[in-house]
């Protein structure tokens, strides 16, 4: 039986935006698991209601309802232990929440100016709507206040990465050798940024960006060939 | 035969001051080696000439010389593979990788002001001369002019940690449920602050305070026991 992954869209149900649902996209390609995905829009508070949740990620595996991207990495290590490994114990949780934080504290406040207004134009008229008024009311400005040009985006982007692309120069994955949780916790959140940009956020030509079309090559280059706003529905 | 450590003091032999050597210290306590530490004033360039290094730390193991920090760390491990890992595979290096790139990123930068100006005070003519005119230089400021009084430097400082911060509320070090090498690089930065500084760089009641005590009641107290400007020569 296979795991729905609750997975935000807008209109075009196609593309899937959520970088917390890439999180979790990512966890079930990496441990090789059988998923569907399942659209989902911010308003559909019901359908994931059994969950306990009201935002997602949340998955369903077999009856069994997991909310929260984090949560949702860890139970799939404790359910599924023969698949290849998220976090390898307590360091690797350690390191992947040392990422979570650094995307909390540096990516995402340089993702949401490139991000946030772009999602709202690819949204329904109440999911819209929803959208403007609980964003605006968490950052304090008007979404069209927030976004930032082209060059300004991009340049404060590579800033915030800084840290990762160095250590990205000599090592192939955050995790090192191979991807672990800790890859898909940064990845999620420029995959937003990427699906939703009407340009591409991330200098390919650095070692994030050279990592982030690794990343997006594997698992049968399922996040190479994800829709985007700017290819649209492929 | 035990391990030589050339380890960075000022007039004060017994001030062990050197962030990097602290990293190197931590490692040799790891991983339960003996050692000696042999002081060394930034002028002592003859002294490791045959290291092929000019600052330190520098290690001479039965005759082997190895430098810097990081590469005594690497060595260390493939050395004395028998004794408790320093970075656990591929995925512990890149761990510690990232951490040390947010050493010098993010934490280098907080405690610089806290630390510079303080060490050039508690060296001879010579060395001052010599450790003004370089850091001066580096830095492009007099080393007055870097200096911050305490209560600038003590909140510098903690915004600056707050990734790590956030992430020690769930796990007691950055290693996870023991100290890695990632634990020694952002220890062995502290350090520096809180063996130099006139007053505690640290708020001991937050997360990463705590950790910093926990790692320096390890080993025997060693980081606790260590001589400070503020406790003198103990």
């Amino acid at each position: 039986m296979s795991i729905t992954l609750f997975d935000l869209v807008g209109t075009n149900s196609k593309i899937k935006f959520g970088p917390f649902c890439w999180r979790t996209r990512m966890s079930l390609l990496h441990k090789g698991l059988d998923f569907t995905s399942e659209p989902w829009r911010f308003l559909e508070k019901d359908t994931i209601a059994d969950s306990g949740h009201t935002t997602v990620p949340v998955i369903n595996d077999a009856g069994q309802w997991v909310g929260d991207s984090w949560n949702i990495a860890k139970y799939l290590d404790e359910k599924y232990p023969e698949k290849p490994t998220l976090m390898n114990g307590a360091e690797g949780e350690a390191h992947a929440l040392l990422v979570q934080e650094l995307c909390a504290s540096l990516v995402f406040p340089a993702v949401i100016p490139i991000a946030a207004y772009p999602v709202s134009k690819i949204l329904d008229e109440e999911n819209q709507a929803y959208f403007i008024k609980t964003r605006e009311a968490a950052f304090g400005k008007k979404l069209s206040e927030i976004n930032v040009d082209q060059d300004t985006g991009k340049a404060n982007l590579e800033k915030a990465l800084s840290p990762f692309n160095n250590m990205l120069k000599s090592k192939q994955f955050i995790g090192g050798d191979a991807p672990s949780y800790a890859d898909y916790v940064l990845f999620g959140v420029l995959k937003w940024a990427d699906v939703v940009s009407s340009y591409r956020p991330i200098n390919d030509s650095s070692a994030v960006g050279e990592w982030f079309v690794r990343l997006d090559n594997m698992y049968g280059s399922h996040g190479a060939n994800a829709p985007t706003v700017r290819t649209g529905q492929l």
